[in-house]
């Protein structure tokens, strides 16, 4: 991690080898994916081909991997969290697929892969969405259930987080808001539930699955929610200043779709400013663990940073 | 309900008044439903107001009211089996938006209304879809939770029915079937999926909801499968013998997607006598109950007899 002149990064030079750490907990959230989804050849083969295209289209996992780190910091076990990142994956899967479609964003390439629709046509790619949604639930089901968060509110929080006042609140909005000149009240709006929402819902799953106390889910949901924003606004800096190529995505489609972002609203330097600020706020939130949440910091200061 | 000379009719010929059963639990299903939804005027509205056009569109309610009646079959509490009555539903009207879709079967019709698309656009009729669904589970994490059946077994219960292995595995092997020629075997295995699973899943859920015992599922589980079968056999010969005026939805279309029907592959007549067959193997299922479900046997009756 380069070393940087900002604020957290000045309070936060550690060893912590980021590097190794993603490539264990990826490497674990993928062979975990694996069992819990039914094999390519299960029938009817078409559909779970389908999902498991897109599914391991070589994601960054950093969804189910805020949800690792953050057990981590709760003193949790990492196989105790490893169904519901599973689950959150999937649902951040299935929302990419539908986003894809024509209909929506009408994308060709995700990862620097060919979209779902593209590859087995959009019956299939509505219908693996669709498979992918209800299989977290049925991952989720399969959590061990904790004394302070009961099987009942744990799958009550990740419906919530992908609901119709959340994650499907912000696609809803942001197809409304195509072609619309909109505030940055509203684009804010969008952000918080098209990603904050489950991004902070990762985080909190993490902490559930260690029995967290109520003062570190609290920590928790300000950490998710800043790095959520924070990472949406780097998202759509890095539409405009890096190459399709360099995003295995189609870069400018933001501009192309006439969809409003910080830069176009409030300029580069002060999106890159802003996601500054809500970077430091989320290592602000953590400080009540007291140097554990090492990982949740080097995933913070890696999402500010990285360019793709 | 009309005498009958059949087996299951002349066994079960009681006083029991179908019609103000179904009046009644209808009206306690909207109720319930209406209360689980966010209002048509939360923001985003337009998500809202096309979740409750397809929920509110005048569905017979078939799965909530067999899942009420077969708790009320093991002695349960209609209030008790009222979430998962509602979230049953939900995954219902989320299943038939998606089918509905040009992607899919291409309807502009269901139940004598426009199809949600048509109304909404393709992309507002997906997310409505997918926020009913999530909807679902949201509102089965709800549900009271039973000494034999915690909340991890009732939405693992939900979520399998649903999944990739049966409700949306049907759709997809009668999305390949389409114009192709196909067995009696793969028809049935197509129907066991697409209709009868949600609907043994309704009754089986009912009768969790009542905490029945492992008799009394097994019962259920015979009776909802049996049933939902003789169902999807009556709505193929529905297709080819009603008008779309009388069904509400456009008729023959089976015929036009060259679907394969039980009346396509082993005739009119053959189909009537297999419906008939399952539904004395459902009134069979119901011995166990010793007379007290017989809400569920007038409803598997009517469903045999229904003309639309």
């Amino acid at each position: 991690m380069p070393a940087t002149a900002t604020r957290a990064g000045a309070r936060h030079r550690h060893p912590f080898d980021l590097q190794a750490y993603l490539t264990d907990r990826t490497a674990a959230v993928d062979r975990a994916l694996d069992r819990f989804l039914p094999e390519a050849t299960t029938r009817p083969a078409t559909i779970h081909k389908a999902m498991r295209y897109s599914l391991f289209a070589g994601g960054k996992r950093m969804r189910p991997t805020l949800c690792l780190a953050a057990a981590e910091a709760c003193s949790g076990w990492p196989d105790d969290s490893l169904p519901l990142a599973c689950a959150v994956e999937c649902i951040h899967t299935y929302s990419l697929i539908h986003d894809d479609l024509p209909a929506m964003d009408n994308d060709d390439y995700r990862r620097g892969k060919l979209t779902n629709h593209k590859v087995f046509g959009e019956g299939i790619a509505i219908l693996a969405g669709d498979a992918l949604l209800t299989q977290a639930f049925e991952i989720a089901a399969q959590c061990k259930g904790w004394p302070r968060y009961p099987h009942r509110h744990v799958l009550l929080e990740i419906a919530q987080a992908a609901g119709s006042l959340q994650l499907i609140a912000g696609q809803v909005a942001d197809l409304e808001g195509e072609g619309k000149k909109i505030s940055a009240e509203q684009l804010k709006y969008i952000h918080e539930r098209k990603t904050s929402a489950l991004i902070c819902c990762s985080a909190r799953l993490g902490g559930m699955s260690a029995n967290c106390t109520a003062a570190q889910l609290k920590a928790l949901t300000d950490f998710g929610y800043n790095v959520g924003l924070a990472f949406q606004i780097i998202d759509d800096i890095l539409d405009i200043t890096q190459s399709s190529e360099q995003l295995g995505k189609t870069a400018g489609k933001d501009t192309k779709a006439q969809k409003a972002t910080y830069p176009a609203i409030v300029g580069l330097e002060k999106s890159r400013k802003i996601a500054q600020q809500l970077t430091d706020r989320a290592f602000d939130a953590l400080k009540i663990f007291r140097g554990k949440a090492v990982a949740l910091e080097a995933l913070a200061m890696y999402l500010l940073q990285r360019d793709r």
